[in-house]
Protein backbone atom coordinates (compact mmCIF):
# COMPACT_ATOMS: atom_id res chain seq x y z
CA UNK A 1 0.00 0.00 0.00
CA UNK A 2 1.26 3.21 -1.35
CA UNK A 3 0.39 7.00 1.16
CA UNK A 4 -1.39 8.54 -1.31
CA UNK A 5 0.29 11.77 -3.39
CA UNK A 6 -1.26 14.72 -1.63
CA UNK A 7 -0.28 13.22 2.10
CA UNK A 8 3.53 12.64 0.33
CA UNK A 9 3.27 16.12 -0.74
CA UNK A 10 2.31 17.44 2.57
CA UNK A 11 5.51 14.97 4.52
CA UNK A 12 8.21 15.84 1.87
CA UNK A 13 7.45 19.31 2.71
CA UNK A 14 7.79 18.84 6.36
CA UNK A 15 10.99 16.81 5.91
CA UNK A 16 13.05 18.93 4.47
CA UNK A 17 12.60 21.09 7.52
CA UNK A 18 15.21 20.87 10.03
CA UNK A 19 15.33 18.62 13.22
CA UNK A 20 11.85 16.62 11.44
CA UNK A 21 12.40 13.58 10.06
CA UNK A 22 10.80 11.31 8.21
CA UNK A 23 7.97 9.64 11.60
CA UNK A 24 7.32 12.84 12.69
CA UNK A 25 6.46 14.66 9.28
CA UNK A 26 4.35 11.63 8.80
CA UNK A 27 2.88 12.31 11.95
CA UNK A 28 2.54 16.08 11.67
CA UNK A 29 0.90 15.34 8.02
CA UNK A 30 -1.72 12.97 9.30
CA UNK A 31 -2.61 15.03 11.88
CA UNK A 32 -3.25 17.93 9.38
CA UNK A 33 -5.98 15.47 8.22
CA UNK A 34 -8.14 15.96 11.10
CA UNK A 35 -7.73 20.27 11.22
CA UNK A 36 -10.43 22.40 9.49
CA UNK A 37 -9.78 23.40 5.80
CA UNK A 38 -9.75 27.33 6.99
CA UNK A 39 -6.85 26.60 9.39
CA UNK A 40 -5.16 24.46 6.40
CA UNK A 41 -5.59 27.70 4.18
CA UNK A 42 -4.88 29.97 7.07
CA UNK A 43 -1.00 27.93 7.05
CA UNK A 44 -0.50 27.92 3.13
CA UNK A 45 -1.48 31.30 2.52
CA UNK A 46 1.12 32.33 5.61
CA UNK A 47 3.78 29.98 4.07
CA UNK A 48 3.20 31.83 0.81
CA UNK A 49 3.27 35.17 2.17
CA UNK A 50 6.02 34.57 4.79
CA UNK A 51 8.87 36.01 2.02
CA UNK A 52 7.08 38.26 0.01
CA UNK A 53 5.65 40.26 2.91
CA UNK A 54 8.95 40.56 4.74
CA UNK A 55 11.98 42.51 3.70
CA UNK A 56 15.37 43.09 5.08
CA UNK A 57 16.11 46.07 6.65
CA UNK A 58 18.56 47.91 4.58
CA UNK A 59 20.60 49.19 7.55
CA UNK A 60 20.84 46.13 9.75
CA UNK A 61 19.96 42.95 7.45
CA UNK A 62 17.22 42.33 10.05
CA UNK A 63 13.90 40.88 8.84
CA UNK A 64 11.43 43.00 9.12
CA UNK A 65 7.95 44.65 7.65
CA UNK A 66 8.90 47.64 7.27
CA UNK A 67 12.10 49.27 5.81
CA UNK A 68 14.38 50.39 8.01
CA UNK A 69 12.92 48.26 10.83
CA UNK A 70 11.86 48.84 14.04
CA UNK A 71 15.05 49.40 15.74
CA UNK A 72 16.71 51.01 13.14
CA UNK A 73 14.23 53.93 13.02
CA UNK A 74 13.64 54.17 17.16
CA UNK A 75 15.51 57.69 17.74
CA UNK A 76 15.49 56.87 21.11
CA UNK A 77 18.49 53.70 21.08
CA UNK A 78 21.60 54.42 21.28
CA UNK A 79 23.35 54.31 17.15
CA UNK A 80 26.82 54.61 18.82
CA UNK A 81 26.64 50.45 19.20
CA UNK A 82 26.12 47.75 17.06
CA UNK A 83 25.81 44.08 18.11
CA UNK A 84 26.79 41.89 15.48
CA UNK A 85 24.51 38.64 14.95
CA UNK A 86 25.04 35.60 12.94
CA UNK A 87 20.83 35.39 12.27
CA UNK A 88 17.76 36.84 13.16
CA UNK A 89 16.76 34.78 15.92
CA UNK A 90 19.81 36.18 18.34
CA UNK A 91 18.34 39.68 17.65
CA UNK A 92 15.35 38.30 19.32
CA UNK A 93 17.38 36.64 22.00
CA UNK A 94 18.89 39.82 22.91
CA UNK A 95 15.64 41.85 22.43
CA UNK A 96 14.04 39.43 25.06
CA UNK A 97 16.54 40.20 27.70
CA UNK A 98 15.96 44.26 27.38
CA UNK A 99 19.43 45.06 28.58
CA UNK A 100 20.86 46.30 25.41
CA UNK A 101 19.66 49.01 24.03
CA UNK A 102 21.76 49.48 20.66
CA UNK A 103 22.00 48.95 16.94
CA UNK A 104 22.14 45.38 15.52
CA UNK A 105 23.60 44.09 12.25
CA UNK A 106 22.39 40.50 11.09
CA UNK A 107 25.20 38.89 9.16
CA UNK A 108 22.76 35.67 8.15
CA UNK A 109 25.18 33.44 7.92
CA UNK A 110 29.35 32.51 9.30
CA UNK A 111 32.27 32.48 7.70
CA UNK A 112 32.45 28.46 6.96
CA UNK A 113 34.86 27.49 4.33
CA UNK A 114 33.85 23.73 4.30
CA UNK A 115 30.21 25.12 3.16
CA UNK A 116 31.82 27.37 0.81
CA UNK A 117 30.54 30.73 2.78
CA UNK A 118 33.36 33.12 2.22
CA UNK A 119 33.16 36.84 3.86
CA UNK A 120 31.33 38.12 0.29
CA UNK A 121 28.92 35.30 1.16
CA UNK A 122 27.13 37.34 4.13
CA UNK A 123 26.88 40.74 5.36
CA UNK A 124 30.14 41.44 6.38
CA UNK A 125 30.49 44.26 3.52
CA UNK A 126 27.82 46.31 4.52
CA UNK A 127 28.52 46.19 8.00
CA UNK A 128 32.14 48.12 7.03
CA UNK A 129 30.18 50.61 4.92
CA UNK A 130 28.09 51.39 7.29
CA UNK A 131 30.74 51.62 9.89
CA UNK A 132 32.48 53.84 7.56
CA UNK A 133 29.67 55.81 6.32
CA UNK A 134 28.64 56.80 9.93
CA UNK A 135 32.35 58.27 10.39
CA UNK A 136 32.30 60.46 7.13
CA UNK A 137 29.19 61.48 8.25
CA UNK A 138 29.96 61.72 11.83
CA UNK A 139 26.25 61.14 12.65
CA UNK A 140 25.23 58.13 14.58
CA UNK A 141 29.09 57.52 14.73
CA UNK A 142 30.02 53.99 16.06
CA UNK A 143 31.98 53.72 18.91
CA UNK A 144 31.81 50.01 19.85
CA UNK A 145 31.24 47.43 17.71
CA UNK A 146 30.38 44.15 20.26
CA UNK A 147 30.91 40.71 17.89
CA UNK A 148 28.24 38.17 19.09
CA UNK A 149 28.70 35.53 16.65
CA UNK A 150 27.97 32.21 17.94
CA UNK A 151 31.29 30.57 20.16
CA UNK A 152 32.15 28.35 17.61
CA UNK A 153 34.93 27.75 15.36
CA UNK A 154 32.84 29.43 12.25
CA UNK A 155 31.43 32.54 14.55
CA UNK A 156 35.33 32.77 16.18
CA UNK A 157 36.55 32.76 12.73
CA UNK A 158 33.72 35.38 11.41
CA UNK A 159 34.64 37.28 14.70
CA UNK A 160 38.00 37.68 13.94
CA UNK A 161 37.72 38.37 10.70
CA UNK A 162 35.55 41.50 11.04
CA UNK A 163 37.60 42.64 13.97
CA UNK A 164 40.31 42.76 11.48
CA UNK A 165 38.62 44.62 8.30
CA UNK A 166 37.42 47.25 11.08
CA UNK A 167 40.71 47.71 12.55
CA UNK A 168 41.47 48.04 8.86
CA UNK A 169 39.09 50.99 7.63
CA UNK A 170 39.31 53.03 10.98
CA UNK A 171 43.33 53.94 11.04
CA UNK A 172 42.76 57.61 10.27
CA UNK A 173 42.26 58.97 13.87
CA UNK A 174 39.63 57.62 15.57
CA UNK A 175 38.84 54.68 17.75
CA UNK A 176 36.32 52.54 17.05
CA UNK A 177 36.68 49.50 20.34
CA UNK A 178 36.03 45.97 19.22
CA UNK A 179 34.66 43.66 22.02
CA UNK A 180 33.09 39.96 22.35
CA UNK A 181 30.67 38.49 24.03
CA UNK A 182 31.59 37.56 27.56
CA UNK A 183 32.85 33.26 27.46
CA UNK A 184 32.85 31.10 30.63
CA UNK A 185 30.09 28.78 32.27
CA UNK A 186 26.64 29.48 31.50
CA UNK A 187 24.09 30.39 34.43
CA UNK A 188 22.64 26.97 36.38
CA UNK A 189 25.41 24.96 34.51
CA UNK A 190 27.03 22.00 36.58
CA UNK A 191 30.76 22.62 36.78
CA UNK A 192 31.18 18.52 36.74
CA UNK A 193 30.35 19.07 33.00
CA UNK A 194 31.70 21.67 31.39
CA UNK A 195 33.99 20.87 29.03
CA UNK A 196 37.83 21.85 28.44
CA UNK A 197 36.98 24.96 26.55
CA UNK A 198 34.71 26.48 28.39
CA UNK A 199 36.38 26.27 31.43
CA UNK A 200 39.72 27.83 30.02
CA UNK A 201 37.45 30.28 28.70
CA UNK A 202 35.99 31.01 32.57
CA UNK A 203 39.75 30.77 33.75
CA UNK A 204 41.14 33.46 31.12
CA UNK A 205 37.67 35.61 31.66
CA UNK A 206 37.59 35.65 35.37
CA UNK A 207 36.27 38.61 37.41
CA UNK A 208 37.08 40.43 40.76
CA UNK A 209 34.01 40.48 42.92
CA UNK B 1 11.08 44.99 19.34
CA UNK B 2 8.23 42.82 17.94
CA UNK B 3 8.69 39.45 15.74
CA UNK B 4 7.04 40.78 12.26
CA UNK B 5 3.57 39.78 11.49
CA UNK B 6 4.12 37.53 8.31
CA UNK B 7 6.40 35.68 10.69
CA UNK B 8 4.23 35.32 13.34
CA UNK B 9 1.90 33.73 11.41
CA UNK B 10 3.97 31.28 10.27
CA UNK B 11 4.91 30.74 13.74
CA UNK B 12 1.57 30.10 15.21
CA UNK B 13 0.66 27.85 12.95
CA UNK B 14 3.85 25.62 13.40
CA UNK B 15 2.79 26.29 17.30
CA UNK B 16 -0.59 23.80 16.61
CA UNK B 17 1.07 21.08 15.51
CA UNK B 18 1.36 18.26 18.02
CA UNK B 19 5.26 18.31 19.28
CA UNK B 20 6.33 21.48 18.11
CA UNK B 21 6.68 23.95 21.26
CA UNK B 22 7.34 28.15 20.70
CA UNK B 23 10.70 27.78 20.22
CA UNK B 24 10.68 25.26 17.65
CA UNK B 25 8.59 26.72 15.53
CA UNK B 26 10.12 29.98 15.72
CA UNK B 27 13.00 28.26 14.42
CA UNK B 28 11.43 26.78 11.70
CA UNK B 29 9.80 29.75 10.56
CA UNK B 30 12.81 31.80 10.87
CA UNK B 31 14.56 28.35 8.95
CA UNK B 32 12.00 28.90 5.85
CA UNK B 33 13.40 32.37 5.22
CA UNK B 34 16.36 30.98 3.51
CA UNK B 35 14.51 28.90 1.55
CA UNK B 36 13.33 29.40 -2.21
CA UNK B 37 10.23 31.35 -2.70
CA UNK B 38 9.11 28.34 -5.38
CA UNK B 39 9.36 25.94 -2.41
CA UNK B 40 7.34 27.75 0.19
CA UNK B 41 4.28 28.09 -2.53
CA UNK B 42 5.19 24.12 -3.22
CA UNK B 43 4.79 23.75 0.75
CA UNK B 44 1.80 25.54 0.82
CA UNK B 45 -0.26 24.20 -2.22
CA UNK B 46 0.71 20.68 -0.74
CA UNK B 47 -0.84 21.93 2.57
CA UNK B 48 -4.12 23.31 0.64
CA UNK B 49 -4.75 20.43 -1.16
CA UNK B 50 -4.37 17.99 1.64
CA UNK B 51 -7.67 17.49 2.15
CA UNK B 52 -9.31 18.74 -1.23
CA UNK B 53 -7.41 15.35 -3.17
CA UNK B 54 -7.87 12.83 -0.74
CA UNK B 55 -11.22 11.19 0.61
CA UNK B 56 -12.15 8.73 3.21
CA UNK B 57 -12.73 5.12 2.13
CA UNK B 58 -16.26 4.53 2.09
CA UNK B 59 -15.32 0.56 3.49
CA UNK B 60 -12.56 1.31 5.43
CA UNK B 61 -12.25 4.93 6.05
CA UNK B 62 -8.73 4.83 5.65
CA UNK B 63 -7.20 7.63 3.83
CA UNK B 64 -6.98 7.52 -0.12
CA UNK B 65 -6.97 9.30 -3.31
CA UNK B 66 -9.73 6.89 -4.93
CA UNK B 67 -12.47 5.54 -3.07
CA UNK B 68 -12.32 2.42 -2.44
CA UNK B 69 -9.02 2.82 -1.35
CA UNK B 70 -6.17 0.35 -2.99
CA UNK B 71 -6.63 -1.88 -0.22
CA UNK B 72 -9.95 -2.48 -0.54
CA UNK B 73 -10.25 -3.04 -4.45
CA UNK B 74 -7.39 -5.46 -4.27
CA UNK B 75 -9.04 -8.51 -5.07
CA UNK B 76 -6.22 -10.77 -3.94
CA UNK B 77 -6.79 -10.08 -0.55
CA UNK B 78 -8.40 -11.76 1.91
CA UNK B 79 -11.71 -10.51 2.73
CA UNK B 80 -12.70 -13.02 5.41
CA UNK B 81 -10.46 -10.62 8.21
CA UNK B 82 -10.70 -7.56 9.07
CA UNK B 83 -7.76 -5.18 10.99
CA UNK B 84 -9.25 -2.92 13.58
CA UNK B 85 -6.47 0.24 13.90
CA UNK B 86 -7.35 3.62 15.67
CA UNK B 87 -5.18 5.63 12.48
CA UNK B 88 -4.53 5.96 9.35
CA UNK B 89 -1.03 5.99 10.31
CA UNK B 90 -1.81 2.34 12.20
CA UNK B 91 -2.27 0.42 8.77
CA UNK B 92 0.78 2.14 7.68
CA UNK B 93 3.07 0.12 10.21
CA UNK B 94 1.26 -3.53 9.55
CA UNK B 95 1.63 -2.70 5.56
CA UNK B 96 5.27 -1.83 6.13
CA UNK B 97 5.50 -5.32 8.31
CA UNK B 98 3.91 -7.20 5.08
CA UNK B 99 3.06 -10.10 7.16
CA UNK B 100 -0.73 -9.40 6.98
CA UNK B 101 -2.76 -9.66 3.30
CA UNK B 102 -6.46 -9.03 5.45
CA UNK B 103 -8.34 -5.96 5.17
CA UNK B 104 -8.50 -3.16 7.82
CA UNK B 105 -10.88 -0.62 9.01
CA UNK B 106 -9.58 2.40 10.90
CA UNK B 107 -11.66 3.52 13.34
CA UNK B 108 -10.30 7.71 13.92
CA UNK B 109 -10.01 7.17 17.16
CA UNK B 110 -10.57 5.63 20.14
CA UNK B 111 -13.08 5.89 22.95
CA UNK B 112 -12.07 8.68 25.35
CA UNK B 113 -14.77 9.75 27.78
CA UNK B 114 -12.72 12.40 29.50
CA UNK B 115 -12.45 14.21 25.72
CA UNK B 116 -16.09 13.74 25.09
CA UNK B 117 -14.96 10.96 22.36
CA UNK B 118 -18.16 8.21 22.57
CA UNK B 119 -18.41 5.04 20.01
CA UNK B 120 -21.04 7.40 17.80
CA UNK B 121 -17.98 9.84 17.32
CA UNK B 122 -15.43 7.02 15.82
CA UNK B 123 -16.12 5.07 13.13
CA UNK B 124 -17.57 1.61 15.51
CA UNK B 125 -20.71 2.07 13.41
CA UNK B 126 -19.43 1.68 10.19
CA UNK B 127 -17.36 -1.18 11.13
CA UNK B 128 -20.78 -3.29 12.60
CA UNK B 129 -22.79 -2.72 9.44
CA UNK B 130 -19.55 -3.93 7.22
CA UNK B 131 -19.51 -7.28 9.44
CA UNK B 132 -23.42 -7.14 8.89
CA UNK B 133 -23.86 -6.42 5.40
CA UNK B 134 -21.17 -8.92 4.90
CA UNK B 135 -22.87 -12.13 6.47
CA UNK B 136 -26.26 -11.05 5.33
CA UNK B 137 -24.48 -11.22 1.17
CA UNK B 138 -22.72 -13.84 2.35
CA UNK B 139 -20.26 -12.62 0.18
CA UNK B 140 -17.00 -12.05 1.53
CA UNK B 141 -18.26 -12.72 5.00
CA UNK B 142 -16.58 -11.92 8.10
CA UNK B 143 -14.80 -14.71 9.98
CA UNK B 144 -12.32 -13.34 12.03
CA UNK B 145 -12.19 -9.05 13.38
CA UNK B 146 -8.24 -8.78 14.94
CA UNK B 147 -8.61 -5.56 17.02
CA UNK B 148 -5.70 -3.81 16.93
CA UNK B 149 -6.30 -0.49 19.24
CA UNK B 150 -3.44 1.05 20.73
CA UNK B 151 -2.26 -0.91 24.71
CA UNK B 152 -3.86 2.18 26.49
CA UNK B 153 -6.82 2.68 28.78
CA UNK B 154 -8.75 4.18 25.52
CA UNK B 155 -7.89 1.38 23.56
CA UNK B 156 -8.79 -1.37 25.60
CA UNK B 157 -11.48 0.22 26.34
CA UNK B 158 -12.48 0.59 22.94
CA UNK B 159 -11.57 -3.25 22.03
CA UNK B 160 -13.72 -4.57 24.82
CA UNK B 161 -16.92 -2.04 23.16
CA UNK B 162 -16.70 -3.32 19.73
CA UNK B 163 -15.90 -7.25 20.70
CA UNK B 164 -19.08 -6.84 22.56
CA UNK B 165 -21.35 -5.12 19.89
CA UNK B 166 -19.59 -7.43 17.51
CA UNK B 167 -21.13 -10.72 19.41
CA UNK B 168 -24.62 -8.71 19.74
CA UNK B 169 -25.19 -8.44 16.10
CA UNK B 170 -23.69 -12.03 15.33
CA UNK B 171 -26.00 -14.23 17.67
CA UNK B 172 -27.74 -15.65 14.53
CA UNK B 173 -25.58 -19.38 14.17
CA UNK B 174 -21.94 -17.55 12.18
CA UNK B 175 -19.30 -17.33 14.74
CA UNK B 176 -17.21 -14.64 14.38
CA UNK B 177 -13.56 -14.75 15.92
CA UNK B 178 -12.79 -11.84 17.53
CA UNK B 179 -9.15 -11.38 18.54
CA UNK B 180 -6.69 -8.73 20.14
CA UNK B 181 -3.30 -8.13 19.37
CA UNK B 182 -0.50 -10.40 21.05
CA UNK B 183 1.32 -8.38 24.45
CA UNK B 184 3.98 -8.57 26.29
CA UNK B 185 7.58 -7.48 26.17
CA UNK B 186 8.56 -5.48 22.60
CA UNK B 187 11.35 -7.28 20.93
CA UNK B 188 15.05 -5.83 21.87
CA UNK B 189 13.49 -4.84 25.23
CA UNK B 190 15.38 -4.71 28.00
CA UNK B 191 13.34 -6.40 30.91
CA UNK B 192 14.51 -5.04 34.03
CA UNK B 193 13.25 -1.80 32.68
CA UNK B 194 9.94 -3.35 31.65
CA UNK B 195 6.40 -2.50 33.38
CA UNK B 196 4.46 -4.12 35.55
CA UNK B 197 1.28 -3.70 33.48
CA UNK B 198 3.65 -5.20 30.57
CA UNK B 199 5.33 -7.95 32.72
CA UNK B 200 2.03 -9.02 33.75
CA UNK B 201 0.89 -9.53 29.81
CA UNK B 202 3.70 -11.18 29.08
CA UNK B 203 3.31 -13.70 31.57
CA UNK B 204 -0.25 -14.21 30.93
CA UNK B 205 0.09 -14.79 27.24
CA UNK B 206 3.34 -17.24 27.38
CA UNK B 207 3.70 -19.72 24.86
CA UNK B 208 5.05 -22.89 24.41
CA UNK B 209 8.44 -23.17 22.77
Amino acid sequence: MKIPKPLTNVIESFQKLPGIGPKTAQRLSYYLLHVPQTELEHFAESLSKLKKETVLCTICKNVSEYDPCPVCSDTKRDTNTILVVEQPLDVLAFERVGQYDGMYHVLHGAINPLENIGPDEIFIGDLLSRVKSASVESFGEVKEIIIATNPTMEGDATAMYIAKKIREITTNGEVVKITRLGMGVPTGADLEYADEATLREAIDGRRAI
